[in-house]
């Protein structure tokens, strides 16, 4: 649930999971203080009809309120990814052993090279290749693949082709990005050659929702792992991609859970 | 506030914060499963007569509920040490600087080497030789130190010597150790020669109540940090204080600000 | 190289690489101090007479020393595994992308679980079911297959049975295990059980040779992971997962590139 | 010692340490690919005379070769802060129990606030305000004030004016800066506040040279700290505070023992 923050609102909504003869295992709530904004995530026990609990939870909150119920079933999702494995062997994997949380519907590349280990998994593999075409057809042969699976996440693992705005616009706070980062951030080509020139002791990931910026948008996870001047590029590159994968899965796996809340350009995140 | 779990608690709760006029700013539970146990730790804004809702939350919950107000005061400390400074220093530095949360009323140590550095921030040290003691000797003399200040907490920032069950009864849940540790944990005298013995590869530092054996009781906060084979035993005991002042101040940090609740012989830490 | 310290040694070694020709790319040592003994590992180009060489190396090095010439072909191993597919999925996925530095020549398992997905990644699996039979008939069996394949090194991923000394003993130095540990460290069963009820912070694991027993024998890499008391038992085994595959895929990595010495009960490793 | 790379270096240095009688307690060397650069540096032991060995060293080497004995005795060093104590806090301590591996000679600051906690561990504090006064002039005050001690190194402890070229030119390699930072980089005024509505997940510190810009040059060392949306843009400075502190620490550590060479804009450093 989400609302502008007002007194009583947990006591409002505990009142009504009382009359419907839950349990909460498990509470969340967080009031952003710019705002004030509220946010809760509660876990409950017990049975329960659908429509009269989030009628009965509207009622007792804000207009404006967001309710959502979970759902426990594995999320559909779509795969992107180009040439770099680390990533979407993670997720392969975890899915062959059901713990990813998600069903992988199919992955999407532009180079064919993936498609043995993604075809060994079982899932659907569509080369959609970017030679020869504009970005916006490119795009829109994309496009057609993803509006064939309806996928409620689609999810770049290491997908290193820029998305126009008007691709990404249909699936805010639906499409997750993993980005390497360091510190000091390079931007332009071959940041590891950069990282590298720079000396930097430190090689970080962060996973986030893209919304407009191939690179932007609200931050889910960051991690780091430490190098230093005995790692060429290829090396610090390595030590990006195995803690790159490591971060894209624990983000699949908060927002695979319901528990990442997407805020203006941040995100709350009951862990 | 803690009860045995039954449906209906947050709600009762919440009911009797709302009838107080009092906003939640932040609430955090946890139903452990074992038990099952109900832990609810709340912060509100407004203005409340303290014995008027501790008495409407006490009639709210269920007979065996623990009910406790925060208190905004600085806790009272006496921290104890022996010869290494380290955690102290960060304990007198945080303290001069109004960030540990709590006040140090004296120091008592077996030694006098920390002495200048204890009253140069101003703060009142006892030193108490063992020496030609017994053990029970020592630890009244200790004890009529303790019983002059009646502190809250007691904070052992390497304090070297054992202590009796019965020296530390009376501090049930409020006397707090740091203790070195490693992978795998070595006993006896001199942990870090057998941890360079063995050739460990990171160093870790456990912070927790002190109950009934020194080492032991419910753990509040624990971290590591890498070595490797160059490090002889005294870099790796250098680690080791590196790590322990951090955990210690985290730790403290943690039970000062009433996120600390002991569970058995564990810790429920609502961050 | 490995031998009693004295003076000159490095001297002496570097003046046999220049006679050759050869340049230092480079140059790993370290003298452990208790011995003392020297150590050296050394990176060179150029092109040499690999017996011209090591005769020279060993003539002009004490009659005690070993000299051994790093081979840069692959490692043939076998790995033995038992249900948990998390250490073998991560081994398998970085051979099939050459990043693991061997050839996985077969996996053997004492279940039949793991079958398909070694099979779909086109390495031999060998079902060796341990019921019915005795530890002694079961390593046999599991030596059996182990003499046919002769790898050079044994990787238990996770394999779940006890090793007896006399099955270990032909393996020494070349038996790498990964185990969870925890601080502290509980024996017996259940251990993620014991580490929920005693409410530890940070989850570890330790990659280790196998020289005696099973959990024993010169540590390679350790990494740890940050619980809290939301986790249960279930979540601490799988963040113990996490970290153990990440640290095993690191500790062969160190060992495969010839980067690990065993010297007596711990290692000297040049990262 | 650094000269350009070419084939018999470290024999023939090696070669001049032993006809000095000096055995080899360490020895790390490292070749900077791009030039190539070869760097190394040896621990000895055994009495040599200081003329004599640098000048076969010397002769051994390129005419180009950079050959610098170490200095066992304490840097001499001046600290620059302005109004937050932890960094300084941290030095103070460390030094006052010799663990800083320098001496303190000064410390100055542009506010008086942090005079008594200097003063009281027996360091001279120079309280040079910038008020009422133009860049260059206060930089000349602060500038008479260091000429008088003559420091070998100056360390910004979180000194928090910038610093024009002019003032920092005569100081190259021997300006020490830390650094906040996070992922992605925030420039302009409040940080921690940007960071707050991005909603990071890590906050980093970096320690380093200031060759040029006030925040650029040769990194010398860098961490991070985790933290989330429970953390307001105080707490994220906080937690700066805490990672700020260790690594400015850790980083004059390497430095004062002669561990880390500048070439180009990077760092090598041999730990």
């Amino acid at each position: 649930m989400r609302c502008p923050d007002e007194p009583g609102l947990i006591f409002r909504i505990t009142e009504v999971l009382f009359r419907h003869g839950l349990n909460i295992v498990r509470n969340d709530e967080f009031v952003e203080p710019t705002g004030p904004t509220f946010f809760m995530r509660t876990e409950v026990a017990g049975d329960f009809q659908a429509e009269a609990l989030l009628s009965d939870l509207r009622a007792a909150l804000p207009a404006a309120a967001e309710v959502r119920l979970g759902d426990p079933r594995p999320r559909n999702i779509v795969v992107m990814a180009t040439k770099e494995h680390h990533c979407l062997s993670e997720l392969l994997v975890r899915h062959a052993f059901d713990e990813l949380g998600a069903r992988i519907m199919a992955v999407i590349s532009n180079h064919a090279l993936l498609g043995p280990l993604t075809t060994q998994f079982g899932v659907p593999f569509h080369h959609v290749s970017h030679e020869g075409l504009s970005r916006a057809q490119h795009e829109a042969a994309v496009g057609a693949v993803l509006d064939h699976y309806q996928p409620e996440y689609v999810v770049l693992a290491k997908y290193m082709r820029i998305l126009s705005p008007g691709f990404v616009a249909p699936y805010a706070d639906r499409l997750i990005n993993i980005h390497h980062s360091s510190l000091p951030a390079f931007v332009g080509a071959n940041p590891y050659g950069q990282a590298f020139e720079r000396g930097v002791k430190i090689i970080g990931a962060t996973a986030h929702f893209v919304n407009n910026e191939l690179d932007q948008g609200p931050i889910i996870a960051q991690s780091v792992i430490p190098v230093d001047h005995t790692h060429s590029a290829a090396d610090m590159a390595q030590a990006g991609r195995d803690v790159e994968k490591i971060v894209l899965a624990r983000s699949l796996r908060l927002v695979f859970n319901g528990r990442v809340f997407v805020h203006h350009n941040k995100t709350i995140i009951f862990e």
